[in-house]
């Protein structure tokens, strides 16, 4: 039997200002990217998605990010490795302790936005944010992009490390996203976007956007809740492979990782 | 024989500026209360301080305070129960995964500046802070004010609660401490400073500021290392009491608390 | 001719995160008290704000707070008069700088939040914003609670001050607003908030909590644009307000402060 | 006469955090530039340095910076440009309002630490400072590295530019800096720093890494005040030029711009 986990950010709520439907998406998601203040999220609120969290089952991921909370941690910067590997270490130990408070506790890393893109290529800051992982929990797990170098260096380093896909993405041939700058680049349509993830999940495979068959193996599909739009893209992902009997479970919780 | 705790707020510089002398007080006191980035301190810095009190064997907790870097927590806020229950857990947890990262552990708390006084005697938001507290790890020693009304509260509670006397600064008859604002507050003197807690150890008394002798009874006391002259009076209050036979070690490895 | 002001609170959303409506409110309000970035509002979305307003003759008022992002400066806090001053001129400067470059100016002064309680009725505080004002540019309108203590304190220091009441508010007898966590504080049916202001502007009146007749003498009028409610009740303020007569103008173009 | 410009960062303290000794170095400098609050300086600080700078008529720049606190504003970022435009901005704006409320005015802009740097040659980074600087006051100056792609790119764009030296940097032979990871980029002794800066002012001409003669042409130079040996290189600078007969003047004082 086919068996995918299902994995969004959640918790990037900041003081007054509400970002996504956290409650909504926790009765899709599998595993929770929760964010851990420095791009998103404030203590108070990410307790609050934690217990959520907690009481579904929803295994809980440190979305960990830059220090760059007014350019949500998407704007590329250049830390030092001392600076990273420290950010690094303390946004997952604050999550580990709201966690904690919120009886559960946090299985994977999971990094965000620029430092995500850039970590997935740049080997240096790579081995900063696996070197943090590996300071404060080895056990921890690392997802990352499905096919990026950063896969093969964090397991070379010792870190269990998940691939994940990404749900509303155009691949390319060489199965790199592309780039949000072109057209065809984000799939808006619900049933699309359901039928290519069932197919990556049973057979191993999407159509990149030139039309050929690309191999695309992950064990986590990254789907958004930002927009009610999103939140539907999402519901109709679950259902659909649901329906078609692939059994929908955190990769923390699953035997194969 | 008579046992003491000598504690000190470390980690206080933030980014490009430094705060006071780590690395001397590290060689003076036995509990380092260590900032925890909301009123002072970034974590590569806090890892560094962690790393050399790991070396050093030198207790660490977290110096928890009210979020507001540019007034140093030292400037009142009303955060809501839920705000600073998700605060103090967050940093308290930050500073867990770095205490790891660097070898070493938590081993209490010690609330910074306005919290550390508001909480004395505000019943609501001590009880945000004690409650944060258990959530997060109910084995934590909470560090406190000698005599104030958050001790009782605390140990009610079912917290652990290690009282602290200040060391140069001047004692009111009923106890507590003379404001700052007043004349002779504050003790300059190193072997004033020194014969006080000396007595403080020994005798369980120190003389208040109108002449009369009072009872003060704690297991720590507070020192400082902002300036050159503050580490010099921290220097001669260890040898002083070196001295006169009592033995230093921090009350989180002494049998009791 | 009766004669009236609309104020409302924009430019408060913060990187990723929006919040309120405020091209809807633009086509509503005759003033705009725009968040200058300390406890809202970034400076590309002000400039985007500020650009709006000055299409639409908006006038612009610099909405100060305190420096509390995470808290929307909603939490007293105490700073010294030093930096109260120092962080009132500093908003108002950047505000004035960014309404230079949208082609307009800041014409008046409306503190937010707490810095907005606080300041009716602490005189310390209330000084240092007048302060504040007086040394960045004293032709600046202030703009405060109708009856508080601030409104003497300011114009004896000779400043120009704006009275405004509360649309969707409650009041007390001797004129004071009713307490938010009392029952009745805020009226929602917009027919009802529409005739208490249209009685307020003809006659200088509202029936205060108790049922009873009070005077209330105002310049201006705060509403809210942050839920599409009260979206629909400003329109329909407007609308009312417009309907019999009265003349919606800006106090600062107005002849009469 | 010669005549030239000496320019140093001041305002650099951060709330408990004292950096460099402002008032040494406005008895030296002609021109001073005041951090405006997003790479260091807070407002009170900011406004007790403007103040002392308008007491001894030191012209006063502001030296905007990334929005990066921790990171003293000495790391790589990519805002956008409706954030750089909108930062940039904010922040000269809230340092006019300061240097109006000190008695003194904000002659000219320069940009701090990674955004000096990338401005240098990225012009699209540096169309945004040169857009913002002309939307909020185009009499501004802006301050540049001499030799760089952006004084060209500031003059066709309709603004000022004063080129400055640096006082103890060492010069490639194409004019640029030499970089401070190799040996011998910066000059640490007094006497060598003053008999360059003195040739520079008086030949146009300094001797580069490698023993060659190179034009440079300033009308500023660049000291630094950031500790106690940086201090005595500023004065004997000064003491120097000023013996051989150098008027020291603000360039923005100067009749040459």
């Amino acid at each position: 039997m086919a068996i995918i986990d299902l994995n969004s950010d959640l918790g990037e709520s900041f003081g007054p200002w509400p970002m996504g439907d956290d409650t909504a998406m926790l009765q899709i998601v599998t595993s929770a990217n929760i964010a851990c203040g420095f791009h998103a999220g404030d203590p108070a609120g990410i307790l609050t998605v934690l217990r959520e969290a907690a009481k579904r089952g929803v295994a809980v991921g440190a979305h960990v990010g830059y220090r760059d909370l007014v350019g949500f941690g998407r704007r590329n910067m250049d830390p030092s490795s001392a600076e990273l590997v420290g950010d690094t270490i303390y946004q997952i130990g604050a999550l580990q302790g709201l966690a904690r408070a919120a009886g559960t506790s946090v299985r994977y890393v999971k990094p965000h936005g620029a430092l995500y893109n850039t970590i997935a290529d740049d080997a240096r800051q790579a081995a900063d944010v696996i070197a943090a992982i590996k300071a404060i929990d080895p056990s921890l797990v690392l997802m990352a992009l499905a096919g990026a170098p950063i896969v093969a260096q964090a397991r070379q380093a010792g870190l269990a490390v998940v691939c994940e896909a990404f749900a509303d993405r155009a691949y390319n041939t060489d199965g790199s996203l592309v780039s949000r700058r072109l057209p065809g680049s984000v799939i808006h349509d619900p049933a699309a976007v359901a039928a290519r993830m069932l197919r990556m999940v049973t057979e191993g495979r999407v159509t990149a956007i030139d039309g050929t068959d690309i191999t695309l193996e992950a064990q986590s599909i990254c789907i958004h809740g930002d927009t009610p739009a999103a939140v539907a893209i999402a519901r109709t992902l679950r259902e659909t492979l649901e329906a078609h009997g692939v059994k929908l479970t955190s990769f923390a919780d699953a035997p194969h990782v």
